[in-house]
């Protein structure tokens, strides 16, 4: 598919915004002179902090254990899984060379480490009692990406990939485990705020070595899919030719079953996109590096009793654990503040002048509805925790809201076509046949998204072939 | 220098040890098929990540902001400072190819990011408003090493170097803040209870792109040198060929000065080295992964009543905030379990049976001096926060005993020669000239480690040429 005139410049602008935003906002510098690379920002990188350690949460509450692998894969490991390494050749960074020396054997920086981690599962499992193993670990990623590159959203370096890689006895404990990361991961994107599709793959899309993959999706403002996270059943296909066995009750060898599943940078991309308005980001507070702002608004004459009522409530916020920041600042107006914490997403301003001083309360703007009002110094810090309360579930609810508009119910192939054109997602009754979708992308240049989970069959006909369906598949335009 | 067979078999054997144990206390694998480069286990992860902690938090209270840098340098960057790539070109990885491409640039994989980190300075930085900037990250980094390699100590990825980067207005400012460096990496290997020498580093063993270095050392079992944090005074080195340029309060354009100082991976080998005994780790408590281990020992009358009352001290210690395991596993004796955790270090043991259960107590073992004795249950808690300080600071002025005692005073080149051979430390009185220093580098293959910063001239004769003393120099084997 080629992009009309018009699209390419809706999506200039929509990138353009972006790569600004991350700037300004002091997320994420994209000006590093490396093609598809960024810097994380110090206001940046405490948000990817804060993020990670949600996921850390979940996966050390789950039994998953925190490791850390090299980054370089000799040649000969990364091909030793046929459809793997078909998949990834065109897509690896090689190293060649050491100082002034060729090297004998090169290594490929980790696209994905499934191949850096398995022979060293094939040393360390042993017996039945050494399983299930569960580990996880947050590395750089690499890829050579022909496709344009974006911040964040598609990069050469993935700069926080968190993957995890799990070995079972069975088949059916593997599948267990399967559905135990998508309650993770949807834990983890409800504490995001984020909305999402969790889809299973096309077979032509899963992931190179799984037997499926199960994606979660969301969408983005300008219509286009982000995939935002993925776990992958991969039965043997590794432990095979990775000779990861097991000795099982009865003295037999045999071969564990595995799973991956793996979250990039992505993640925040979407909740900056997603969650912003015109004025700039609005972050979740409980991933917001500053949850509060005081700003102080005072004269020469009230200087001291304004700052010094300020610093109390500073104080008093900061002793009951909230992220704040007083800004005294000297040389910025009160409004240049307000706007500069409003780009960044600080979830909640309190605004301290000579008023709220003498009638001993504070006035609280939310920053997501872009609302004020006034609150009683001695209910500060339950109005607060109240409000984030609020703060989170109004963007949660608003980023649903937001999604379910831009996916329509189509019934025929003309109306998946005219949907996806218009910028949204196409969710359409489905036979089943890979022949019905198969097509569609191929002729189209859209991407077939996939399947959700647990859905009953539509009591209606294929959009294509007309036959009785079978699935809900969805359709869209794509990063 | 060539080594005789008696030193080859001495370090082959700590080396064995080393390696052996930082596999069997589950810290790093080194058995990953890629010399140079291993695996951070569970346990040891744990480790790495509270020792990263504590160098975090001396970061952050001192106003240093945490980013994070592309891997990936281009060859023109790297190649912007004439000293710095001379040093480097020998060490470093080069990425040549991606997918099935050549590369039109070269890109290397960061040896140390100054070259990453200094173009986007130039950006960043615009007027002496914007200054001091002090940031740091914490990385993978790539040397080609083509001495032999050592597990954490010698890599060719190091995992975690912590790098911090700073930039000044004045030569002062500058020279300020490496005073600052010292004063942090002091409390952070303190905090480690590591024993270091603080020894600015001859001429021509400064970091390359420096004015001067000063190292942190400290001394292994064995009698050999480790560095263990560099601080590296860098001056207008790098900031006139990358441009780093600010508008002073008169409007004028003036060069930064900078300083740069890290951290590698090998604090934790030396202090898995230097506080060990043969029985394995004894990990100071405040960055053992696990601080106490409860060991239930009962029969099978009495099981029910001893594990009941284990669980009780369980909660109490784990409400109380001790990172804390109780050891129910039916399949191991108490005495294995013992073995178990000592070798992994942790430095308290709580040993319950009926005897305890009966009398109201717990028996409390102390890692590192191996003494038992009985604690009432109602002073559990504070006599365990007491043990731990003590077994912290018994740690530490054990170690630096045992370091000290590898250090000799000597006043001749002779017995320079003779304290390096019998696997001491030699430290010397120096009359300050290099070629003093130079030649016994140069013919005996010891290192000439420097000279530690305010100290009076010693009312000594050069160890060399006899002369007046000015400086004292040490001498020693090296990793």
């Amino acid at each position: 598919m080629k992009e009309t005139a018009k699209e390419t410049s809706k999506e200039k602008k929509f990138m353009d915004w972006f790569t600004e935003i991350l700037q300004t906002a002091e997320i994420y510098d994209y000006r590093y002179p490396v093609k598809g690379c960024g810097v994380w920002l110090p206001y940046g990188f405490k948000l990817r902090e804060l993020t990670l350690k949600i996921l850390r949460e979940l996966l050390n509450e789950t039994g998953h254990s925190e490791t850390l692998f090299p980054l370089l894969i000799p040649e000969n490991m990364l091909q030793k899984e046929s459809e793997h390494i078909a998949k990834f050749e065109e897509e690896v960074y090689w190293v060649t060379r050491g100082g002034l020396n060729d090297l004998k054997v090169k290594y490929a920086l980790r696209p994905t480490s499934e191949t850096a981690i398995y022979p060293m599962f094939s040393l360390w499992i042993r017996s039945h009692r050494d399983l299930p193993v569960k580990i996880y670990q947050v590395v750089n990623v690499f890829r050579y990406e022909t496709k344009t590159t974006r911040p964040i959203i598609r990069v050469r370096e993935v700069m926080s990939f968190k993957e995890a890689h799990t070995a079972h006895a069975t088949k059916e404990e593997a599948e267990k485990q399967v559905e135990e990361a998508v309650q993770i991961y949807s834990k983890f994107f409800d504490k995001l705020a984020l909305p999402y599709l969790i889809l299973k793959r096309p077979e032509w899309d899963k992931f190179a070595g799984a037997e499926y993959s199960i994606a979660f999706d969301t969408i983005m403002p300008n219509g286009k899919r982000l995939q935002i996270g993925t776990i992958h059943y991969l039965g043997q296909t590794f432990s095979k030719p990775f000779e990861i066995k097991y000795e099982d009750v009865n003295g037999q060898q045999k071969y564990v079953y595995q799973t991956c599943y793996g979250i990039s940078g992505r993640p925040i991309a979407a909740l900056i996109a997603i969650h912003a308005d015109e004025r700039g980001l609005t972050l979740p507070p409980n991933i917001a590096p500053i949850q509060a702002v005081i700003i102080p608004i005072y004269t020469k004459e009230n200087r001291e009793k304004v700052m010094g009522y300020c610093k109390e409530v500073f104080s008093l916020l900061k002793d009951n654990g909230f992220r704040v920041k007083l800004d005294n600042a000297e040389d910025e107006t009160p409004g240049s503040k307000y706007y500069k914490w409003e780009l960044r997403g600080v979830p909640i301003r309190v605004e301290i002048g000579e008023r709220e001083v003498e009638k001993s309360e504070v006035t609280v703007f939310r920053r997501d509805k872009l609302e004020r009002r006034s609150v009683k110094r001695g209910e500060i810090i339950g109005e607060l925790k109240k409000l984030e309360k609020e703060i989170h579930l109004n963007l949660k609810e608003r980023a649903w809201g937001k999604m379910r508009e831009k996916i329509r119910l189509t019934r025929t192939l003309r109306e998946v076509i005219k949907t996806v054109e218009e910028g949204k997602i196409a969710m359409a009754p489905w036979c089943g046949k890979n022949s019905c979708i198969k097509e569609i992308e191929n002729e189209t240049g859209f991407n077939v998204l996939g399947t959700p989970l647990n859905v009953e069959p539509p009591a209606e006909n294929c959009f294509n072939c007309q036959k009785e369906a079978e699935k809900i598949i969805y359709i869209g335009k794509s990063y």
